[in-house]
């Protein structure tokens, strides 16, 4: 049985995924295909432009079997820690044989290579990237140029976001110990930064643009046909579109907080407490809160996430626990007929429990503890981790939520409300 | 030399507002008169249409000579915790020896009679007040009704917001052993809670829905010539109107917390902490926030009031120790130059520390700690409660210039940007 797993986002969900879905999936040709997404929360540091359950049907109507949630805790890390949950997904569910991804040089060798050459860093590498981040670089440039140092005959293919993410997947793979086997697909079309509408080949920003610019029925030619039904339906109903800029409030909230309180936050660090601390007090808005903290070490996506990360209480000792000890349950988002096989096959096979009843997710943990007691099964469990990265996803659902455009939809207890997505048709 | 000590909130200063000041100088011909008002937020539970700087502006241009702020821990609270700060400043002052105040019955005998039943409470008085509470009253109700019961024959003179008032004034005025003469005006014109537009007899409220529904220019018959013209500048340079509408936010915000974290806040018992909890994820906006918290015991303006007591971080403890020991300092907000005379004096005679420029307020401390102990004063002063009650005002303007239309003014630091009003002139 082979089962392909992929890492999505799919905000909003477009061609160049659906040629990516089709193009691995005749690569591995798989039994089933497993996604992981994020949820309400997407690594730029942004709110989803629709929420999870939306999203998830669309996927399932594209040829996903089963959609498990991205632990927002990992959701809105750098590519290094959101590769660690979402690989972590992947490989506790125990059955994932195959990971697919994107990526610009389309060489896994040479990714492994380096993945390799990071995981165990030689004196060589380690002295040239302490040097670039004297220089005053970002840790990913200090990383990328120290890499370039090191492998001085393949620099081209390091300065790519998704092989730089494709290294992170690797790095995880090893530090899991899977099994599961890692493959690339040329990447076509967009780049996922590039704002610019070009029709079918149009990039998830360049879609969400359209949309802020209330242009949704441009967007028409550039989303598989469910997308756009969906994103209209959910829409009209006035559960979307979100955009960070409906997220100005955060600056009232920050600036009852001292740099002491942003201290014991994760990723404030190099200045970043101070930053944050200095420009609430001088911005009108969120934009121009996040060009005040700019600053060369500083990534405009480090400083989105770094906001959420003050959202959501993201204290440093967790997520880093997070990132030591993995994701601690599967939530299922959404499964086909054919996904509710696999979770029945899963059952036996996934490392973590499998929660598919928010509400339910204390008693989920009772019972692992009761399996893990009575020695069924061998999983190691962190029982305060699973509690804290659960209620992180579903303290940013309460929160998302807030943000909808109409006020009747704005309630908290999504998790509670929405049931899995089953489409059995 | 005779002073006069008024309560004010000029929120904003009307025709009845000045007809109240005029026939308080008639009555007492003062030398001086001071006035204590509330800083950006008021007692309703509301932000100030515009900020405390305007206000005071508006103030001395109609004839008062010092307006000192009235610590943002008093103004937010129910009709006691409100006097015991404005007349714990006038008191404070050690200047002052007059207050006069507004009073549906205009019986000030009556109002002394109530007051220090109040004080040195009766057996009698205690069992049906207890009654009451048992019955499911608020509290000012249950008290008013005790107060019915108990003093038969006057019924009718409880049951009007002045006169509440003026009796929480005489014994706040008993509590501190103040020497100040309280004296009434009968009220005339509109209720305060008054919103209908009568012209030149318009109530606050009633002008605050009117600047709501873009009709400033229709508010010029109820506005003395000053009011308009500052709060035409302020609106035209896009520091207000400020309304509680805009406080939307806060919902994020307490879905953020756990019951526990409003019960630490003061003013949340009764149960007040289930319902903030549950309305904040149930409801799209504040509107619909206050309407799903509101019971039969809780009033509206306290449940306006528990926003602010959550956003402010007013602990229970701290608001407790400033309803028994009093404001700590005398925050000067803008002085004529009749009002500069009477500062000068004041510094021989002030019972608290005088506040001028705000971002020395440490320094007054060190100072004033200093003169006590040299025995030059004999003021008693609590240094954690001083800069707890400061913070409070700082913290306060800092969340209300983020509200502001005009992105560009929404800066903090109010306090420490402005000068105090000299009108010299």
């Amino acid at each position: 049985m082979r089962v392909l797993g992929i890492v999505v986002e799919y905000n909003p969900f477009h061609f160049g995924h659906l040629h990516h879905l089709e193009e691995a999936k005749k690569l591995i040709n798989p039994d089933y295909v497993v996604a992981v997404m994020s949820g309400n929360f997407c690594q730029r540091g942004e709110p989803a432009i629709v929420n999870k359950f939306a999203r998830t049907e669309i996927a399932l109507k594209n040829g996903v079997d089963v959609v498990f949630e991205l632990p927002v805790v990992y959701a809105i890390q750098d590519a290094g820690g959101f590769a660690l949950g979402s690989v972590g997904v992947l490989d506790r569910t125990g059955v994932v044989t195959d990971i697919v991804f994107g990526s610009e040089s389309g060489d896994v060798t040479f990714l492994r290579k380096v993945a390799n050459l990071l995981t165990n860093q030689t004196p060589e590498f380690e002295k040239t990237f302490k040097r670039h981040l004297k220089m005053g670089y970002s840790y990913p440039n200090a990383r990328k140029y120290a890499l370039m140092d090191v492998l001085s005959n393949d620099v081209e293919k390091l300065s790519k976001s998704n092989d730089i993410l494709g290294i992170e997947y690797i790095k995880a793979l090893i530090k899991y110990s899977s099994d599961i086997q890692p493959h690339v697909i040329k990447r076509i079309g967009a780049d996922y930064n590039d704002e610019q509408f070009k029709g079918k080949f149009s990039s998830a920003s360049a879609v969400r643009k359209a949309i802020k610019e209330n242009k949704f029925e441009q967007t028409k030619e550039a989303l598989p046909e469910w997308t756009f039904k969906i994103l209209e339906r959910e829409f009209s109903e006035g559960r979307g579109p979100v955009f960070l800029e409906y997220f100005d409030f955060v600056i009232a909230m920050f600036r009852k907080l001292k740099r002491e309180d942003f201290e014991r936050i994760y990723s404030f660090n190099e200045g970043l407490d101070l930053r944050f601390y200095e420009s609430a007090r001088e911005s009108g808005n969120l934009q121009d809160f996040v060009e005040r903290v700019k600053a060369k070490r500083f990534t405009y996506s480090r400083i989105r996430r770094a906001i959420f990360h003050v959202l959501f209480d993201m204290e440093k000792s967790f997520v880093e626990l997070s990132n030591e000890k993995g994701p601690q349950y599967l939530r299922v988002l959404g499964f086909t007929k054919r996904g509710r096989e696999l979770l029945k096959a899963m059952k036996k096979n996934s490392k973590v429990p499998i929660i598919s009843t928010a509400s339910l997710y204390r008693n989920v943990l009772e019972e692992a503890k009761k399996k893990i007691a009575e020695g069924k099964v061998s999983w190691e469990i962190d029982e305060s981790l699973y509690i804290w990265q659960f209620e992180r996803d579903l303290l940013a659902s309460d929160i998302y939520t807030f943000l909808y455009p109409n006020k009747f939809q704005r309630k908290a207890g999504m998790d509670f409300e929405y049931k899995v997505i089953e489409m059995l048709g």
